[in-house]
């Protein structure tokens, strides 16, 4: 298959950096829109490059990232944060002369600090961030829809080739992603008040509800369903991933983190004194925001009551 | 239909006082299970009533509760916890006598300071509290597996006849609940942490993410696949209900928000000194909780990613 031949892929041979929850979807889609040739990755674990190669989601896999990304035309650094910066240091000599190199870090100015060094000239780097996921973790949770519909950020620096911006934005458009472009600075502010201390404090209620004195573990589970195992679902994240992207975006989650408290102790004031009206204001103007998730298309209206949701709901009875 | 009938139904007439999520799903799930004669009910609306009339739900609306409550074997209360008192004080002398009064409020204590007074001899008072729902609110939002599996608290006195208390676990457990009575005080404590606290710092992130100055609404909404979305569908419930509740558990909820927010500026600091251990080993000890959770039947492993989830899951197509 030759460039000239109409059918061509986007990319003759991509390599994944790391085959968990992300990389396999990415394998998934990939395959889904028929817009690779080869996928070859590297795993840390004998058994995730086994458990790859058994799934297909690779065609060939190494033990070493230098080795897989060798030859190829776009390399995804699909690692935790915290491994990017090492790994892209020893690929850098490996890397072929234009290619594009980008990742689906959740953070994405430290990306550029520990990435953005090691990249040799004729090789574009791109950082990337598909925003999707599921709480679970590992290359048998991949899966082609998980990126239909939803947004991947990209954040190019002034000076990247416009051409390869335009050829990766394609790919995630073929993924099934709408891509937006943005300063690495403000996707770390935008992140961490969507996705990194909501996760913050979803581990935060887990912790504290499994240390109290007075309310036992089991009644804690077995109660669970008034809300609070909502949080345990996204307080099952992998945990190496999300301590690098708390350790890698330290200033924004700080800093939304005090709006988060200041306004909490607002609330606990309303409710210390019985401002009834308040919290009903503050209660109502919550539902407006869901409502706008709803009509953007990035959740259902599906009632959740914890079994998988929908399956069972009136609204899809009907 | 008499009672020697062996076929005769738990309660030949029971009332819905309200008839929103909880009061509809009653009746749905006390229809599935055959054990009421008639369903009758009131509602402060007459949209409510006539759309209750419509689905089915009741055999006969009132506009006010005591005609509801009239020569009924069974009353549930099913309206915000603030309304529970002056209803009891409403209908107390329309009670049948040997009937039971119930409830299905999230706060037991205050229930049972309100509601006692006005219940009038040889009327048996045994406060409940099914723990299921959805984000949803209305006639329209009930269905008949609500309680499928989940568990209800009854709250008696130490004096309530304990017949009453029994058949009012039976008629629970025929719509599908896990039955288990405790104290109206450890109640509370139990809910203000599993259900509470959650959707207080739920309603408070959303209304935090609303009101940033760098970070717009639609960036708000556009990304917030990354956990905040799950956030909103929580802060999507019923502001008075919630209103009720904070005003009426004010103690145990000012405790455990105590604790959260102590444990979270343990994590805050954690994060402002780079310590990733920490970080790890308390993100590790959240996930525990969740396979709890999972293994007791309150929720189910398939990962949600925001479309009514299960349904197009990996988990559903294996």
């Amino acid at each position: 298959m030759t460039k000239s031949n109409p059918t061509a892929p986007m990319f003759e041979r991509i390599a994944l950096i790391g085959i968990g929850l992300i990389g396999s979807s990415i394998s998934h889609a990939a395959r889904r829109a028929g817009v690779v040739g080869s996928i070859v990755g590297s795993a840390r674990t004998p058994a995730t490059l086994e458990t790859a190669m058994r799934l297909g989601l690779i065609d060939q896999g190494f033990i070493t990232a230098a080795e897989a990304a060798e030859d190829a035309d776009l390399v995804i650094l699909c690692t935790p944060v915290g491994l990017c910066g090492p790994i892209a240091k020893e690929i850098s000599r490996h890397l072929k002369p234009g290619a594009i190199l980008t990742d689906v870090g959740s953070v994405k100015a430290a990306i550029v600090r520990d990435v953005a060094p090691h990249v040799p000239d004729g090789v574009h780097f791109v950082p990337g961030h598909p925003i999707a996921g599921t709480e679970q973790s590992g290359p048998e949770a991949g899966f082609a829809e998980l990126f239909d519909g939803r947004w991947c950020i990209l954040t190019p620096e002034p000076h990247t080739d416009g051409a390869a911006v335009e050829k990766l934005k394609a790919f995630w458009e073929a993924l099934g992603s709408k891509v937006e472009i943005m300063a690495p600075e403000h996707h770390d502010l935008v992140l961490a008040i969507t996705s990194h201390v909501p996760h913050l404090i979803a581990y935060n209620i887990v912790n504290t509800a499994a240390n109290l004195e007075r309310v036992t573990d089991s009644e804690v589970i077995k109660f669970s369903a008034g809300g609070f195992r909502d949080f345990t679902r996204i307080a099952a994240s992998d945990p190496v991933m999300w301590r690098d992207i708390f350790l890698n975006n330290k200033e924004a989650v700080l800093d939304m983190l005090g709006r988060f408290t200041e306004d909490l102790t607002a609330l606990q004031r309303a409710i210390r004194f019985g401002e009834g009206e308040t919290l009903h204001r503050l209660f109502t103007e919550a539902r407006a925001v869901r409502r706008g998730i709803i009509e953007a298309g990035q959740d259902t209206p599906a009632p959740d009551f914890g079994r998988g949701a929908a399956a069972t709901s009136p609204t899809d009875v009907k």
